[in-house]
């Protein structure tokens, strides 16, 4: 490693989140182009996943690349896909020495970008902020590994875990900033998805709002049977957004192509029990390319989640008010008999926004001795 | 003001801590004697509110103690008690400059020691650390302001505001840092205080353990009847620690008798509806002399002295797990309609402890306008 290194790379980690959200079904990617401590070229991954980061930092860099180091956030690719591999125009360019924190989990890259670099003469150093890029790759390499979006699910809540009065009165119970910043948290993911309880009380529109987005994230509902309001916010903003209805096999056909007719996306999951399988959505949704996947309740849905164990981040949004045993719960049951049964998070973060605090969590995997 | 003012009064606003817990029914009071930038002399109050800190530093600084200046977190007694008044102290001592942060609120005091100390010539200045003089004697201004002592409750909960599963296993949410440092925050009360479900389901010791504390705290345990085991952790320590049983009217007498003998102090509550009335019982603590009340649940209790306005601090304490819907709950019911009536407070300061995050809210008056 050199003195400038985790500097650069760095930089390519904070220009690769510009594209999270945005860039499914392939992963979002940063990349930096420096030669002699000038920054030649900067590149991310664009909306839909192309062009890829190194082809932009390349593009900026100009015929000057040849003889520079390249960061990159992620393996460069070394297959042919909609796109020529990235390796090869690295090494066209005249590229001397790539820095990457790791090699790619996509069993179509895994060492073989990095293979074809060394072959080609190129010095290639990993290692660098390994566990950041594992962090902004997560949903990426979470897809790659088990088929499914990395899922984080919000709950926005009272101090004693509460959303809403029993007379559903939930407004507000965080502040404008947190509220806000749900609409950041948006833009980073996929996809939002919510329980047809929370689209029937809370007619919500999903949208990220308050600054531009090249790309509105995928509005996800469940709903077994489609039980939905079709002239609701979701139904009339489907020329903004793209609405994807997740249903049980026991949908009424009428009901399907109703939503067919308005624009919806339909999604057939196999039952389990009474709801659809939890497991089987997650696939489902890895299947059309998801990788990042934010759930904002409601707390059936969030308990389903949390049962089958496919929650792996937690953000908390808790406001400065008790609402007491009355209230309608932010999780529904879990059917736990033992504390030791119970998903554990470990933290990742605490900070005030606004008058609220926001906590981020992140799924503790079972111990082996547990 | 003078320089080095703020720097001897936050050293005083320390010294005053080590008597928090201990000093009721006196306020924990610190004070640093000062000349020509050399500390001559540090006090505080000591347990059982005796001597005074002001005493205790003039007794370190001796006879240098002439021409020097006194840092007193509250302004000094000017009448007669149990012992002499400080002014006297200090104006003997030859003290000619004494600085606090404001006037007590004690009517026997509240301007007549900065007077008595002005006519003897000695300059009074005010105004420093006002913030911090408050809130550490908060306790101390709540029972003469209101007659009652400051309530701070706790509550230890799951992310989803849970205290046990369904079948009652509640060990552990929090980690061992949090659960010493509740220890930490029962020191610095006069009083830890439960209801009787708490008491016949963890039979608790309520003491402070893991560290030498000069006094521990009263045990209080809120019971209408004293349906209480006479043979659990409480009775068996009442050589260790005190217990005040509040019971209402109808307690059975044969009771009131048996906890007589074993040594607790029995306070007698009017009813409200068929609990004690909760406002009365404070009443009743603040007149026994208590300054400061921590209250550690159940979710009862919690939920009387919410509904009742009584709690001044919320201190949540988190662990990294979900519980569900079928978990007991945190708090019992507050009987709320709308968001607005509900209790508001206003954060005072979160941190990671161990695994758990811990926050401190402090009670939010309604605003005129609500």
């Amino acid at each position: 490693m050199r003195p400038d290194d985790a500097r650069h790379m760095l930089r390519a980690l904070e220009l690769g989140r510009r594209g999270m959200g945005n860039t499914w079904p392939n992963p979002a990617v940063g990349c930096v182009i420096v030669k002699e401590g000038t920054v030649l070229g900067e590149g991310w991954t664009k909306p839909g996943g192309r062009p890829h980061a190194e082809t932009e930092a390349l593009a900026e860099a100009g015929v000057q690349a040849r003889g520079a180091t390249a960061y990159v956030t992620l393996e460069p690719c070394a297959h042919h896909g909609l796109t020529p591999p990235c390796t090869d125009a690295l090494i066209a360019a005249g590229i001397v020495r790539v820095v990457a924190p790791f090699s790619d989990m996509d069993p179509r890259v895994s060492g073989r970008g990095f293979d074809r670099l060394r072959t080609a003469g190129i010095e290639v150093e990993t290692g660098l902020c390994v566990d950041e890029a594992e962090d902004d790759h997560a949903g990426f390499f979470c897809r790659v590994a088990n088929g499914c979006p990395l899922l984080t699910l919000k709950l926005a809540t009272s101090l004693d875990g509460r959303i809403a009065t029993a007379s559903g009165d939930s407004q507000w119970i965080t502040g404008p900033e947190t509220r806000a910043y749900v609409h950041r948290l948006r833009a980073i993911h996929d996809a939002v998805m919510v329980g047809a309880g929370t689209v029937r009380a809370d007619d919500p529109l999903l949208t990220v709002r308050g600054f531009d987005v090249p790309r509105q994230p995928v509005r996800i509902v469940v709903s077994r049977r489609l039980d939905l309001p079709r002239d609701g916010n979701l139904a009339r903003t489907l020329d903004q957004a793209p609405v994807w209805l997740c249903h049980g096999e026991d949908a009424p056909e009428e009901t399907l192509q109703a939503w067919q007719a308005l624009g919806a996306k339909l999604i057939c999951v196999p039952l389990h029990g009474r709801q659809v399988d939890i497991a089987a959505l997650m696939q489902a949704l890895g299947a059309e390319g998801l990788t990042r996947v934010f759930c904002e309740g409601g707390g059936e849905l969030a308990a389903s989640l949390l049962a089958a164990d496919l929650v792996e981040r937690l953000d908390l949004h808790m406001g400065g008010v008790v609402i007491g045993a009355e209230g309608r719960p932010a999780l529904g049951a879990l059917g736990l008999d033992r504390l030791s049964e119970a998903p554990r998070f470990a933290l990742k973060s605490v900070r005030q926004i606004g008058d609220d605090v926001v906590q981020s969590w992140a799924r503790q995997r079972r111990q082996s001795h547990a």
